[in-house]
Order: C-alpha cells, then structure tokens, then sequence
C-alpha cells in the first residue's frame, strides 16, 4: 500500500513514486501546510488546480481544534476538508516546543498549555499516535523533541528521547492505511546526528524524517547536517525534511537526497504581501507596482499569474482586500510545485546536477530564510 | 448597444433581456457587489462559477484608491479586475452622504473628507460622470442626493437637487458604450415620490434607479414607494432598486416591477458567519453546527454546499480560517442568484403570482434587514 520506487537518480538526487492509499506521490515533492485543516485562503479546488497533491496538516493545532474525536466522528482529516489526495500530519512535537506556552518535558511525555486558551494538556508518543490516526493522515510522524540546535548538551538528551519515543511510536501505531515516518535529529552535531541516522534507520518505518532543522541555525549548517545525515539512511525508504523551505532550500535539499519538503513559507508570505519571483522576493504593497501592467511572473502559469497585473495585486493589499492573500498564496504554492517538478523533470532526465547551479541563481534572490 | 426587450409578464412582475456591450443580462437580475474592484474574498473564476453576470463597483471608493485616473489608465475597471461580464458603478452619492467624514452640500456639488486619511475632495454631478467614464462601467449612476426618509423638508430639497444634477449628468456624459441611469429620490412621501418618478421618466435615459430605500425606513414604507413609483415608469426602461436587498426584497420587488437589484448584503452576511438558508438564516459559528454533517442547505448547487459540511464551515470560522469568508460567501451569492433564477423562471412561465407566497414562506426566516 506504501511502496516507494526511486525511477531515475541524478547524483544523490533522486526521482520516485511513493504510493499512498489516497494516490501516488511522484517526489521529490513539495507539500503545502493546512495548519488547521485548511491551507490558508485556498480551497480545496484551488489547490488542485495549482498542483498540490500532498497537504501536510498540524496535530498540535487540530487536537485543540477542533478536536481530533471530533475529526474522527466526521470521518478524519480528508472527508473533514475534502481533500482527496494524500496527506501528512506531524507529530504535534514541534509546536509543542514552538508555540505552546509553558511546557514540562519528562521521559514519559509533555505536560503543556495551550495557546489558545491556556489549559493544560498532555502529549505522550502513544497519544500523539493516537491523535493521528484519529486523524487518519496517510503519512504520520513519530513523536520527537525538537532542541534548540545551538545547546549540545540539550541536543543530545533531546534525540536520546527522540529515540526512545520513536520505539513507543512504531509499538503504538495501528491503523494498517497510515505510515509512520520516524524523525532524526541531533542538533547541528555531526556525530550527533550519526548516531540519531543510524538508529531511527534501524527501525521498522517505511520513511525517515529529518526534523530539527531550518530552526535558526545556518543554511551551512543545515547542508552538513543534510551531508552527514542522508549518506547514511537506506536508500529505499523516502526521506522527507521537515519544514524546509525556500526555493533554494527545495534545490540543495533534493541535491542531498531529499524526497519530501514542506513549509509554511509560500502561505505565510502571501500574506505578507510578498511573492516569489524571477526578479526576487517582491514586495506587492511596494508604491513602484501600482502602473505595472506585468503578471508577478510572466513565465508562471498560475491563475494569478495568467489573470492578473501587478498593479491589481497591489491595490488589493493597498485597500486591505483578503484576496490579495489568496491570489498571493496561489502564486506562491505554484511556483514552488512548478519548481519542483522543473527538478524532478532534470532529475529523470539526468540533467539536474549540471541544471542546479543555474537554478540556484535563478531563485537565490527569493532564498532569504525565515527560520 | 443597450437594448433592452421584456420578455414576459406576470402581473407587474417582468422577465427581460437588457443588452450590454460586455454581454446580455436576463433580468430580473441581482448584481453582486465589488465595492473596491473586487466582490470581497472571491476570484473572478468563483463569480462566474456562482452564475454571478452583473457585478457593481463603488465610486467613491475606487476614486480615492486606486484613483480613477489609474484605473483609466489601466484599461478601465473590467480590465482591471478582470471580469468580462457586465459591470454597473453607482455615482458615488450614497457614499459620500453616508460614510465620508464631513459633507457641504451646496446646488453645485458635494464637499467631503475622504474616510481613509480625512483628505478634502469635491464630487459634483460632471465630476461623478467623468469618473464613471474613467472607470468604464457598462451602466453608470446620475450623481444624486440621498436624504434621511423621515426629514421630509429634506427629502424634498434633496430630490430637486437631485433632479437638477440629473439633467448635468445627462449633458455630462460622453462615453457612447455606456449608459446613464436617472435616480429617482423623494425619501418615503408618495407626493414626493410622484414627482420624482414623474421628472425622472421624463429624462433622456436608457434606465431608470430608485435610491433612497432600504436606508432606515420601514419594509412597508419601502413598499409603498414601489408602489408609487413603478407605474410611473415607462415599462420600456429597465428599472433598478439600489441597495437592496434581502431574499424576501427580491420576491417583493420583482412583484413590484423591478428588474435590478444589488446589495452587500450576502457578503457582508459571510463575514459575520451567517448564511441563508431554507431554514432561516444561520449563524455558521453557533456550537450546535459542531457536529452537523449537512452542508448549508442540501438543495443548494453551490460549491461551498456540494463540497463542505456545516461542521467544517464551524471550525473554520473558530480558527478563524479566512476561508471561511469565502465558502460563505460562495453560498451566500449563489442563494441569491439562485432565488433569482427560480423568480425568472416562474415570470417566464407564468406562475410567479401563484408562487410568490410561497417564495416568501421560504424565505421569510431569513429576513431580517440590515438596512
């Protein structure tokens, strides 16, 4: 039900099919975030027509909302925002560690307060299991702990439990439509980062998740990690970087063996006003758009960008019109799935290795990181 | 260019077909509203999939953003926001009486401060003309005065004035591809009312609006106008109530012999989580939906109602997921649009007398106007 086939290798790039019980995944593959059910703006349609087939969405936030029984009771995350195609939830670890408000970390668990409202809550790997296959992603995660990747000490003690709660995970999981993707972490320590590659690729997962990066640490940093880590996992299972990234992020991450990406990054821009291009990262609210008769991007085949100006996009944002954001997070989405197939394209046909640099400096303008 | 050719009757109730230079309108018609150059929330692609045809845009606000000169400059409004299909702006009247900041009305025009940043500007009825003629609607407004219906001194001061501008926008006018609507005024006074309709038919115009109503009178006193006023019209001029209305307003003035109608009120109604329904009218948000299966109304063909369910729309709006917006909006729309298909239909074949208590049975839980 799970089988992934690498077709083509560039390199240590690499070409595949990963089949889901919602459909086939052909990577390497670009996924948008539904944080809460809901890829920010866009329906579901919308969505299918920019080219989006794996939606990952959020177990911390769908757990306090709208409830993960509840979901279940409504049929699981798909027939909930009736997005047919495969999806992927995370293991609600990293938000507790981002976003919720207070947090106590013990062997067993977390103890943490909502963001919302403050109440206390509970997250063991055996209930985040539980939380996500109510949910009923097809791709579920083990639930890890994710350190600040400047504090070597904590790093450690973070994958060590990483490790331990992966084993609890995999003895947890049920559900036989669901895989469970294991996570390596480790910091910005290579050795670190050995050992937590090592161990989660001796367990039983069908695929590996590299978590922990892309959290403040440098986009150095981050290559050696991918140099240290990816050498080292089985050749056969799909590898997915969690929470990556830019355009530039996608070309280096694939160039290193990535199968899977996935970020915030597309949506959030939107809306901040922002959108990738050709040109750069442009700033729509920017006074010097309001005559431009140009699309964002003349060469992007989005709906924004064959329907309309510059000058349009601008005035939405100008007089506060939500669908500047929507028409914003189409472009955006877009160009990252466009570029991803651009690579996946170079990837089957052998010309990737000699196409990225050139890629590269075709999107660098647009790689700021925002963490 | 702008025929326009009644094809059935029923009782005072009619059918027609009003051409346009960017397509036909089968009236009666309701026009959605795109204040800012752009029906809140929505693409130009939902628009048309919602069976939206005429779609109306505010003088007042597109003056003062964008500015008309840029959107003259820009191709005129349907380029601009890219919708082919018929497109109607009022003159900016009703907007500057009821929500710039500070107004000096004298015989010549209007002195006001702009909402946004409290700027001076001065409409008079050449200048709203001009402006209309910069932004290139299909049908364009005669600059009028709306008065406080209970201020019958007023009223009457208002209507002469309103008269006179009328006869400058007609002298005012160039542009051949348009067409000039008189408005007739006179707050809730039948004698007033009279004149009105009387001096206004009289005018060298292609259709005749009623302003005026729906601003804080009561439903019957509405009525009682209509009933005034409409058989004073000439029956060969498409008539068009501004601002109005609710499902229930839609029966009753088709039955009354209108053939346009606009209103914000569908979108303003998603933005406050509320949706019609044969039910009554919703509030999407309420803790009983949580749970509840069934899209908004099971007999609506709507993408938000063939595709979501009530419990969905819920936590959408919870979250606070702009979607939400949409989707409501989407059904919303259509509702209306769809009602107003269903009231054609039956003009056509002869039954709208028959049915329109009926309708109104329907529709009467979703009554509650807005004004």
């Amino acid at each position: 039900m799970f089988d992934f086939e690498i077709t083509a290798r560039d390199a240590r790039a690499r070409a595949g099919v990963f089949s889901t019980p919602h459909g086939n995944l052909l990577t390497p593959i670009f996924a948008p975030v539904g944080t809460q059910a809901t890829v920010k703006t866009l329906t579901p349609s919308q969505l299918s027509e920019l080219g989006a087939s794996l939606v990952l969405s959020n177990t911390y936030h769908l757990y306090l909302r709208p409830g993960d029984d509840l979901v279940a009771e409504l049929g699981g995350l798909h027939r909930f925002m009736r997005w047919p195609h495969p999806m992927l939830t995370d293991s609600g670890g990293f938000q507790v560690f981002s976003l919720a408000k207070t947090r106590q970390v013990d062997d067993e668990g977390v103890t943490f307060k909502s963001h919302i409202d403050g109440s206390s809550h509970r997250f063991t790997p055996e209930r985040s299991i539980r939380i996500q296959e109510n949910l009923g992603a097809d791709i579920i995660m083990a639930f890890d702990e994710c350190s600040d990747p400047n504090d070597h000490e904590y790093s450690k003690t973070a994958m060590l439990r990483t490790h331990r709660w992966a084993e609890r995970c995999i003895k947890a999981k049920r559900r036989a439509d669901q895989v469970l993707f294991g996570i390596v972490q480790g910091g910005i320590d290579p050795d670190l980062r050995t050992d937590s590659a090592q161990f989660i690729s001796s367990l039983n997962t069908i695929g590996i998740a590299i978590g922990g990066l892309s959290v403040g640490e440098t986009k150095d940093e981050m290559h050696k990690m991918l140099d240290v880590v990816c050498p080292i996992l089985p050749e056969s299972k799909p590898r997915y970087l969690m929470g990556v990234g830019t355009p530039e992020d996608l070309i280096d991450g694939v160039a290193r063996g990535i199968d899977i990406f996935d970020c915030v990054l597309p949506t959030r821009l939107a809306r901040h006003h922002a959108a990738f291009s050709p040109e750069g990262r442009l700033n729509l609210m920017n006074a010097s758009f309001a005559r431009d008769e140009r699309p964002i991007d003349a060469y992007c085949d989005c709906y924004t960008c064959r329907t309309f100006t510059r000058a349009y996009i601008r005035h939405l944002i100008v007089a506060k019109e939500l669908l500047a954001g929507t028409l914003l997070s189409i472009h955006n989405l877009r160009a990252l799935i466009r570029l991803m197939n651009e690579i996946r394209t170079a990837v089957t046909d052998g010309s990737f290795h000699d196409k990225r640099s050139k890629m590269l400096l075709q999107w660098d303008n647009n790689a700021v990181r925002t963490g």
